[in-house]
């Protein structure tokens, strides 16, 4: 049987190198997350040496929140050179819905560097199934309601490749085409702290480095963010813990989480 | 009677979209504090997509710190389009006493895009009412005593347009022309942490998205920030929690803050 | 004799501003840091006005972590006119072996505008020295053994100018050709946090602000860093405080360090 926690232990083992190409507002974020995993961050954005830089890592992520033509030119080529590497490049489309620039940038991610995994939150990834109708709202997006499981295969089935897409949202969902995990851990805090998204694609890309399997990888990664989640909420106090306090006991969450903890709180449905 | 509580509780139910083009030292304090008071940050920056982004947007503010000559052009773009839409624009003239392509282009800004709103230092108001001896240590000015009410009308005056001017400082002052408040809020560790005048910038957005009598807003924004940092600083245990432990519960003040309480601590003297 | 304590009261009796351009990653941690310890930082980037910002500085820092073409530019710049000013320039050449990009824009920083002081991880400064096989994992890098003294020595040798040079690792290595200092103060959380190398940079620049003997600035700044991070891990919860409250409690407590207690703390080693 699929253990998250086995995934967890060769993150901390393997300590692989992640290279995020990812907005400004997040960033620290990003590195924190990743560094609290047990993985390493590198956030390397010239043209000049991103091609070089990702020879060490064993993922990216590429976030288009904060995006520029100049650092969209830096993501093609950096997805490029982790496609010839054979390792997991993670769109994470922030805002698609927003602007045409970005919808653009992101379709031409999808046409000439198919990822191996888009990670968007649900508003997200319906637009890119076609369905959206760019509800955006700053970079949080709250899709009300709708099916993320019908929008996951279909975005995953108009990139006519193999391409594992996760949503997340109330529940998460993740599917590779044959398969659907449904993630039920989280909490209400989460959407409420700024850098959870981005967060999330730090930890998806982290799982992927090290499972090859990158269904069970996201499926893991989410569920971790999600676990963590639960855990920094037990220790807030009410009436004076806000997100700050919150997405410092996150961090630090992820950083003492115990495989068993994982397994044993872990709410992952899986469909054939 | 005018309530701030009143503004607060509209920013809680509107949750306006705030647009910043801010610099990149405080970007993600800024995107903290505008989610932490109810509101929702977004940062895009690029030339391309500015004015469509701030077709959702309710308020933008300009912060001139680690500018470029690539983010002013787009600070002009989103501000004409801000104004064609009739959403106030803040601006935080950061060092604009600092040096002469700061100076240049805050006079840019105003020529051609005068904001409804100018916060800045005290002597970021008095260098921009041409009293200034440009005295600019870092990003924080302390102004050696002075009058921020003559200033800040001064200012108002050579402008020529309506515009309401807020100077921080150990007393704020705000002007509209015809009123003027003192606020007696704050504590004395706010001047210590990097950020605080950048997120002020932000609650003064966030408070102009939903009220109109900009005066009123600013007020109540600049009374919000020295009430939650006076709620902040009762919780530091003195010789252990510094400027690290305060910017953390000052944002998580912000995010319990209540609205009677709001109004019970504010101190906001107004005269016409 | 020397004692760390009256450059550390010189520090927070002179508030020197320090001009930094620096990654985006951290960029905050930084001025947090800068703040902490009771100097004051800017992070002007921008090629039209760095020469005028510096100025007012009474120490500048370069730290290659998202380095770009343009930044790169502004960085010449700076140092240029840093160095007419007779203000130490301190280069933290950080990734410098991940990329030929980098390696040639530190080399042509040192060839140009040699700085006065150098710090890196043993990594950075074996690979300038020449010893480096670029084994660079993220912006941390772990040099398996080596010896810092014998890297730091060669590069100060090769340079052929005055320069000190200091290499952090579990012992803190400066030397300036005449005398060499070990420190031993540090803990084994500092590496685990996004920033403290950077922040260590921030604090030798404050350090070289008010102490010309900048050997002593950059053993008393090391020596500091590694003694809040003592003073913040004896405040960590086992099993709960991890990484992101230990930045958090290592900011504070550069705030509160007293004097006495820095002397006290401080283990120095310095051999002529």
């Amino acid at each position: 049987m699929f253990k998250s926690s086995l995934i967890l232990q060769k993150v901390r083992e393997r300590t692989p190198l992640i290279h995020h190409l990812t907005n400004y507002v997040t960033m620290g974020d990003c590195a924190d997350a990743t560094m609290s995993i047990g993985a390493l961050p590198v956030m390397a954005e010239a043209e000049e040496e991103v091609e070089e830089m990702v020879e060490s890592a064993r993922a990216v992520v590429l976030n288009t929140g904060t995006l520029t033509t100049i650092r969209l030119k830096a993501m093609l080529k950096l997805a490029r050179k982790a496609k010839e590497q054979n390792i997991p490049v993670v769109l994470d489309p922030v805002g698609v819905g927003a602007t045409s620039f970005r919808a653009r940038a992101v379709e031409k991610i999808l046409d000439r560097e198919t990822p191996a995994i888009i990670k968007g939150n649900q508003a997200e990834i319906r637009f890119l199934a076609g369905g959206g109708d760019a509800a955006t709202s700053g970079i949080h997006s709250f899709a009300a309601g709708g099916d993320s499981l019908a929008d996951s295969c279909m975005l995953r089935d108009m990139l006519g490749v193999p391409v594992v897409v996760g949503a997340t949202g109330a529940v998460d969902v993740v599917s590779d085409g044959k398969r659907t995990a449904r993630i039920y851990n989280g909490h209400p805090m989460l959407p409420l702290i700024i850098g959870s998204g981005c967060m999330a694609g730090s930890l998806v890309a982290a799982f992927a480095a090290v499972e090859s399997d990158y269904f069970y990888a996201v499926a893991s990664a989410l569920a971790t963010m999600g676990v963590a989640g639960e855990i920094a909420a037990e220790r807030l106090e009410s009436g004076r813990s806000g997100p700050a306090a919150f997405k410092k006991m996150l961090l630090d969450a992820l950083y003492w989480l115990e495989p068993a903890e994982l397994d044993r709180r872990a709410r992952i449905e899986i469909q054939w």
